[in-house]
């Protein structure tokens, strides 16, 4: 068997044990006679299947009874709708503009409601993460608005914005589970799975209860409506039973390996590997400020852009995959999500350096 | 490995071999070095199994170009609220209501439009299709609405109603597949993958292309204007990569063993086989009338109910699982879609045969 170190922004690695482990019982999942994606999403076995699920990530983070875990469809894009739709009671949100993704969410919001661009970096093509203070915020507004990770950009938020108390919500898609998150900071957080937690086509929501009512934006389908799924535990409708399988998968991996604050070391030490290796080279510089450097998505150009395209064979060659930049920055990006192994960042950086030396020869 | 044979009306039994090479192929898919589950969606491997898999279904089916496929996620109640955002455009449609799914349709799409009932089986809980002529339709509606099958009651259109040219749109989600389909009769169909077609999570729709515009509902989600996915090509975002997969495989191997003609003969012999055994019975007795028998879900209720969990009990520890029908008919069902082989029918029937005959001895 082949595998390759995938360093893709998302559908991203998976932890190699819980492949394993699907592929073991894909025909007969614990002596039931059927796989998982056969199996009747009222059945006793598939409750317990997302109900340990559930339960595992509340775990994992600490998310009080107060917060609902709802398991959805359509990824941040729905969310970018739903969550306005159900939130925006007097029509107004304030939004920070890191990146195309908070780009994207607050034009959707604004089909429901005002939006205004509290802070944006789009001045120095989304390189940073500008400052925040509460004096900023609406208080009268509905709720505050960020993106936490910018997987384009290679920015990470390194807080948590005080708005002065008005809700947050929080795009968290590429960096849930990748360190502790103090959830009561937070009014509702969305994830699309397909990064950190699991296979892509199920989106994870944690918002407070309280939030969650029947007073939606004229039109709202009921689908994307949370009551729907609060008041259906996630199975309203047919779920993505097996997306859902598998990201328990991932939670249950994630606590036998010392949950979230050994993973953040790890991904602190695997970042620090490949930031230590751009600053002490002259051939590779990263795109994004030092203050706002994501764990997640390493963003770097090569200072001779001719030379993309055998940095990027090379790397094929040696087996390091997915590290070709979004078009809209350029250069590279080496994503390292919790299931990329130290030993996938240290390939990565032994490559690098050996192409410097090689080219520095040249 | 022990395997069941699994009645569930869905998500449903899947083809071995599908499930065999799933497993295969789950940690590194045709030497790529990785899974489809962590493959990106904007990867060559993935631009290959999603263009595979809807020429795969287009020559199922014969789906001409006029016509876009598309593979959406949220299930059939999103397309419940999606088909009248985008296509309510004089706010009227024409519902054909024949079970539980075709009344929710009618309902979500009455928060866009007025909705008039035009032919009604609930005076009899739903136990048959009602007879349909082109007069019965308004010319001056946006269109006629059926549900193709009616999981929960049994019963199932065996003609395209003559709308008299008005377009017509259909919830196929528990027959696409198991027979020849006119696409030409339709103006749009959707499916839920996770019956007939796939696991749970990956939505079909096709669509006369003509139909898909920019004109919808004021406060659409760009994910529920279809005209985002048609010009994305199911890859505006992350779609739900590794269910499109499966169902790549489903279409091969329907393909492979006669396309949807021989699919049809096969459903029409399992049918016959359970619905000739309750016609014979003193104890069953199927519960749709005989016209408007579903070749899916074979719905039925033994003569003394207190004889139900004897049954179940029974059918279980023979290895034939979820046959217990619907709450709101009660009594049994089996769903025998596609996937679901001769032979586990023929247990079906020797089953039921051997408890009756147990039964009348007591």
């Amino acid at each position: 068997m082949h595998r390759v170190y995938n360093f893709a922004a998302g559908p991203a690695t998976l932890p190699e044990d819980v492949l394993r482990e699907a592929a073991a019982e894909m025909l007969d999942y614990q002596g039931t006679g059927m796989s998982v994606m056969e199996m009747s999403h009222r059945s006793k076995p598939f409750e317990k299947i997302i109900g340990e699920a559930e339960q595992d990530l509340r775990d994992l983070i600490g998310i009080p009874e107060e917060y609902a875990v709802l398991f959805l469809q359509g990824g941040a894009w729905t969310q970018f709708a739903m969550a306005p739709m159900n939130l925006m009671h007097k029509g107004k949100a304030d939004f920070v503009v890191t990146g195309s993704w908070a780009k994207h969410a607050s034009k959707e919001a604004g089909k429901y409601g005002t939006v205004r661009v509290v802070a944006s970096s789009e001045d120095k093509n989304f390189t940073y993460i500008p400052k925040l203070s509460r004096d900023m915020f609406d208080q009268d507004a509905d709720y505050a608005y960020i993106c936490g990770n910018n997987t384009i950009f290679g920015t990470q938020y390194h807080f948590v914005p005080d708005t002065g108390g008005l809700d947050l919500v929080a795009d968290l898609s590429s960096c849930i589970l990748s360190e502790p998150l103090d959830i009561s900071k937070y009014a509702l957080v969305f994830a699309g799975a397909q990064k950190n937690v699991g296979p892509a086509g199920v989106t994870l929501v944690i918002a407070r209860k309280d939030l969650i009512t029947d007073q939606v934006f004229k039109g709202t389908p009921t689908m994307l409506t949370y009551k729907t799924h609060l008041d259906g535990k996630s199975l309203f409708n047919t779920p993505p039973c097996y997306a859902i399988y598998i990201c328990g998968k991932v939670f249950k991996h994630l606590k036998a390996t010392g949950g979230l604050a050994a993973m953040q070391q790890r991904n602190q030490e695997k970042a620090a590997l490949l930031y230590d290796t751009l600053d002490a080279s002259a051939l590779y510089k990263g795109t994004a400020q030092k203050d706002s450097r994501s764990l997640m998505n390493v963003t770097f150009v090569l200072n001779d852009p001719e030379l993309d395209a055998a940095f990027l064979k090379g790397a094929d060659a040696a087996g390091l995959s997915g590290l070709k930049g979004h078009r809209s920055v350029g250069g590279m990006r080496a994503s390292i999500y919790n299931a990329m192994p130290k030993a996938g960042v240290q390939a990565l950086v032994d490559y690098m350096r050996a192409f410097e030396q090689q080219e520095a020869k040249a």
